[in-house]
């Protein structure tokens, strides 16, 4: 393990899930073809499966042995989730936004009636693929909690709502952690508990990956807040500076940037702490250099 | 039973499913205000609670014993999804309707941004409210299984994508059929048929279940085809004759409107005499009538 490397990790790891998905939801799956063709063009527009990956790292530290019978069915429901909630904010009535990952969004292929709808499809999709899981039936009702608690109301919806709502607000401390922690990190948080859930590992183990999944989810948007002010264009695949043109609430916005990366930095140092603490450093690899990753990505 | 009252037993189980809902999601459930508001704003404008009102059934029907425990959650569950549906189904990017039971609909009150979320806000609630269903959890996981395939991509969102694409081109028997069974009849079935899973009921329940459910939801399809032809707007409290001027695909427009009336009288009766012939009917009552009244109803 001392040259674990942790690029091929999360390669490996990244086609593992697309063979997956590409499995969950083929080409000729049952439905109308429009649909699905609108479902896959953004569910494979190249994103990094951070989500997935989270979740496959949970597993696997907690001892999951069934990765493709178990987990990947939970993990590909995440990221259908997650690539759902993208659509939805791109449309027009919400962010408006024509770009995503460097390609045109999918309401400006689509259309907005289908871009809706294949939204709604990825959801539904997500539940119908995650209770194909072979995992232990008390297991699965257990992440099935974990992951709705994170994305409704009080999660990653509630979010979105407070993020649109608080737009042109002034800037506000309590607006935007309200906004961070429920539209980006519970989700975030809930990907790695699910796959220490799946894997039944002990209480102990999820708290930690309650507390470590809060902090990695925080550290994410503090960092995606620091690239939309500072971050290319180019290598980012979408519109810069576009939070602060739409008067967004933002970390960099309340705490000033140089806060705000200290404020990263620590996060992600208490984080990594955490797991070497628990796991040891040989075996906490892939979680802590995911935690460097995402602090020290400038894409 | 001779003197069996169908109004009362559904008033009472609607009041049932109405304080659950309330239950479920109150006023001050966490999130933002605004979201809740137009969650419920839509949640309790008025509905039949037919899909939530067969799953009671099918759950009594086989013997089911925790009402409050074990089939609520999802009976709620239902009919969040089906809210949903009606929410993203009237929006301008769909089929742009300005009333829905005698109201505005939801994005003419909270704007697109807000009935956009509250759709999928409540189709997220839908799957936290099931799983807290006290059910035993491989029951859960077949309700589960039942409920996604219904409404997912081969199911009510599917129908809703051939419908809106199916939109004035010329009346086909293979396009309304498809979306007439995907869009209403595979939720409906699936509702009946998630009782009967709840309460633990034998295969050959379930099988009924599944075909008398097919019935009625065809049954269901056919009669709102005919009522959008001929009804009163006072008395639908929504729109008529605008899927004939939208140029939708309808059972009317396929096959006639006497056509149309002689084929739900015969699905209707041939749904009743499977009821009656495995539970009698006695037993049967609340089934049989529930199907009398769908074919017989003029709002």
């Amino acid at each position: 393990m001392t040259d674990f490397d942790f690029k091929k990790y999360w390669q490996e790891r990244l086609e593992i899930v697309n063979r997956a998905l590409n499995y969950y939801l083929p080409e000729d799956a049952n439905g109308p073809q429009i649909l699905v063709e609108a479902m896959r063009y953004t569910l494979f527009a190249g994103g990094k499966r951070l989500r997935p990956l989270l979740s496959i790292i949970g597993y696997e530290l907690s001892g999951g042995r069934d990765l493709e019978g178990e987990l990947l069915p939970v993990a590909c429901g995440i990221e259908m989730i997650h690539t759902f909630s993208l659509i939805h904010d791109d449309l027009p009535a919400m962010d408006n936004d024509d770009f995503r990952r460097g390609k045109p969004t999918n309401h400006r292929v689509f259309g907005e009636a289908i871009a809706i709808l294949a939204g709604d499809a990825l959801f539904s999709h997500a539940f119908y693929t995650i209770v194909q899981s072979r995992m232990p039936p008390e297991r699965l009702v257990s992440v099935l909690k974990e992951i709705t608690d994170a994305i409704g109301l009080d999660g990653m919806l509630g979010g979105q709502v407070a993020d649109v709502t608080g737009e042109n607000k002034p800037p506000s401390e309590e607006i935007v952690e309200y906004i961070h922690s429920r539209k980006t990190g519970k989700f975030i948080r809930a990907s790695l508990k699910a796959g220490g859930l799946a894997a039944g590992a002990p209480g102990d183990v999820i708290d930690l990956f309650h507390r470590v999944g809060d902090k990695i989810g925080l550290t994410f948007q503090i960092v995606d807040d620091i690239l939309d002010e500072i971050g290319e264009k180019d290598k980012l695949g979408k519109s810069v500076g576009k939070d602060r043109e739409s008067g967004k609430q933002t970390y960099v916005r309340v705490y000033g940037l140089q806060r705000a990366k200290e404020k990263a930095r620590e996060l992600a140092e208490s984080a990594i702490s955490e797991v070497e603490d628990h796991f040891g450093f040989q075996k906490g690899r892939p979680l802590i250099d995911l935690i460097k990753f995402i602090v020290e990505r400038n894409y």
